[in-house]
């Protein structure tokens, strides 16, 4: 066999999921277990993937060369919902939703109108994600301008494929963190024209949620959304039962909450709702007939009390949902530490959450609720090379979990129940090894 | 002023809760926190504590002295139930307890039969313990006397305060497994007159749970009791509800649950109950009139879907209660991960658990649980010196938010927010420092 053009190789065990499925009992079959594989990275991209054994003769000599016998490989975590200007606040104590935000969250985003605090938060948060190995997100900005301008820059540097966007906010928020209607159009605008689509870079429309939105502003952000159809919509949605209420009262010519997002044009196939945990039924057959996806962030709604999300029931009711961190609500940057608490939620509900799902929702689940599994989610040829090396072992207590494990779906349990940030050995973005631990 | 015998001295910031109260709200008024402060450690107890300003003159030219500027000096947290040979079973997949039991635990339990494998086990968990800033620990061992043995003579090496004991379990459980009530009996007191009060080595007397035992070993396990009346009780009550339907069909002619145990002359001031997630009235009464006390396991409780324990009744109803990490239906060894998954355990119910109390179930409130409160749990003069420095910034997120901190309680919960094993510094037992991160 003559040799394949590849910028780098990667040699190692590497597991993924071959394809999106429409139900949980599919995931199983569509796992791809490679004890001894290997992957070829071309201008970002993976130009081949398969066994050593079938692919080691199509490298050339020179090609720079990496093999990690001892680890496994999956693909990058996709986190479908988290703030980045929270990301120092991780931990505030004693409220509920609607009191949390007021006491802690916009005194918190009131320091990212300074760009100069926004690169410098932007810059950590970046390193954050790598650090525990997600490679892509949707992201809440501030409602400044600067906040967008500063992440996507550091998302550039990285060559990271990130979805983020400006808050609208003009009302029921402290005035110097309160846009307008019209600014709010325009700004954001403005933005999308500057970074949608520019490298790995896309936008998202991101009203913080509807109570503190006039109708007046949510129709200039279906206005936006008629105008750039290709644009994400990332907002909040039934997180807590205080502020379903609210809603309600503010919008009573709605049907209920979900229906003012819809209302105004707000959902589609990349609009993307954090946390659903308390969806009335016709809202979860509105979700599913707009193609609209849900963010589950499990950290965030044990944290602040919101309530346990029915994860079940997003198969049953043929709803798209990746998983969030929710940072600075959620309690972690980590996706691992971030299932350990899904197994939970779930249990308590007396549903099982496999580590196969698990994986899934963290990975080809996630990119299909961003509406980017063609691009992202796994080692398909043609697909863009974001994965990561796991060490299992990380600390003495998993490895000697890991040394009992009875093969690869109780490997990768053990590992979410005891996982975080020390088990992301290293992390690829676009082929390249951007974070290697220690 | 002359100097006072020492054989150790440390200094830094101190925090402690000064005495035990009967209502959260009393914790606040007994938290004594010294910015700069000295104690002073002799024949591995307490014998001196202050402000270094005020102690430094004590202190002679010789005596060892450690000084940790930078860290948070804290009494060393206390476990009130963890099974020592479920250490390599964390992550076990798929199951709520009786289930959990029969596929995982009893399989993994046989292997302790062996001394030597019951050894080794018994010097990791002990390591686990200390690298996790656990002083103390209530223990279930295995059906052997040889784990117990093991587990006791790990103990000793580091002079840890540890309470164990054999299980009783003559049915229900695969054959290998079971003892008898005639065996377990005599077992369980040869165990006693080895190890209870040798050194600091204490022992309970450990009927798994009512489903594993006939009314005639627990009827044995009360004898017992009333010849050993300061040996403590360590069982299971009220974890699951499947469970408690098991323990009435089996046992109809008991008022309950808890009657059973009470029955057998099993409840009092050193019998401590795992979980009670789902008590009845007067089964809080009953715990209460006996002073008999509660271990809250909120991360087994959530990864085996058990429920919400509701931690405010226990003041309402003026029961003590201590902090468990049930290893290995608990998924952490480390009492911070157990606070994290605690305060989230009551904010589902609509509770607030502030650092203070987190603090005082973790320490003095565990010691009290232990009827140990007057050996342990702070920095009072004469108590056994285990304590524990912490790092509060161990990694770069916990030191952007510990940056913004406001003052100790928000430091605190923050640290309880994102901690793990890798804010232990320093451990001390007895007087000595017994494991030093790296």
């Amino acid at each position: 066999m003559s040799s394949l053009q590849a910028q780098r190789a990667v040699r190692g065990r590497f597991l993924d999921i071959q394809h999106t499925v429409s139900q949980a009992s599919d995931i199983a079959p569509a796992i791809r277990y490679i004890e001894d594989g290997l992957i070829l990275l071309n201008a970002g991209k993976i130009s081949w993937f398969g066994t050593w054994e079938k692919g080691k003769d199509l490298l050339s000599a020179d090609t720079p060369f990496e093999h990690y016998p001892d680890k496994l490989i999956v693909p990058g975590f996709i986190d479908t919902h988290i703030h980045f200007p929270q990301t120092e606040m991780v931990g505030a104590y004693g409220e509920q939703l609607l009191e949390w935000l007021n006491s802690y969250t916009f005194p918190t985003e009131l320091q990212f109108k300074d760009k100069a605090y926004a690169d410098k938060i932007a810059q950590f948060f970046v390193q954050q994600l790598l650090k525990n190995g997600t490679t892509t997100a949707l992201v809440f900005c501030s409602v400044h301008t600067e906040s967008v301008d500063a992440l996507f820059e550091a998302a550039e540097q990285q060559q990271m494929r990130l979805i983020a966007g400006k808050v609208m906010m003009d009302r029921h928020a402290p005035d110097e963190l309160c846009d307008t209607a019209e600014s709010s159009y325009h700004d954001s605008k403005a933005l999308i024209e500057k970074w949608h689509g520019k490298g790995r870079n896309l936008y998202a429309i991101t009203p913080r949620f509807a109570p503190t939105s006039t109708p007046e502003q949510l129709q200039k952000a279906g206005q936006l959304k008629a105008e750039y159809p290709d644009v994400y919509v990332h907002t909040h949605l039934s997180e807590n039962k205080n502020e379903i209420a609210w809603v309600k009262a503010l919008f009573p010519e709605q049907k209920g909450y979900l229906d003012v997002y819809h209302h105004y044009g707000l959902t589609g196939e990349r609009s993307v709702f954090a946390h659903c945990v308390h969806l009335e039924d016709a809202e979860w057959d509105c979700m599913h007939a707009t193609h609209s996806a849900i963010a589950f962030c499990p950290t965030s709604n044990l944290f602040l009390g919101s309530g346990l999300f029915p994860l079940k029931k997003t198969w049953e009711k043929q709803v798209k949902v990746g998983l969030g961190t929710d940072i600075g609500a959620g309690t972690s940057f980590n996706q691992l530490q971030t299932l350990n608490e899904a197994y939970k939620v779930q249990q308590l509900q007396g549903d099982k959450l496999s580590a196969f799902e698990s994986l899934y929702h963290a990975t080809l689940g996630g990119a299909k609720a961003l509406d980017l599994d063609d691009k992202l989610g796994n080692f398909n040829l043609g697909k863009e090379a974001d994965f990561i090396v796991l060490d299992l072992k990380a600390t003495a207590l998993q490895a000697l979990r890991q040394e009992r494990a009875k093969g690869i779906e109780d490997a990768l349990f053990a590992l979410m129940t005891m996982g975080d940030d020390r088990n992301i050995h290293t992390t690829y973005i676009y082929g390249d090894p951007v974070y290697v631990k220690y």
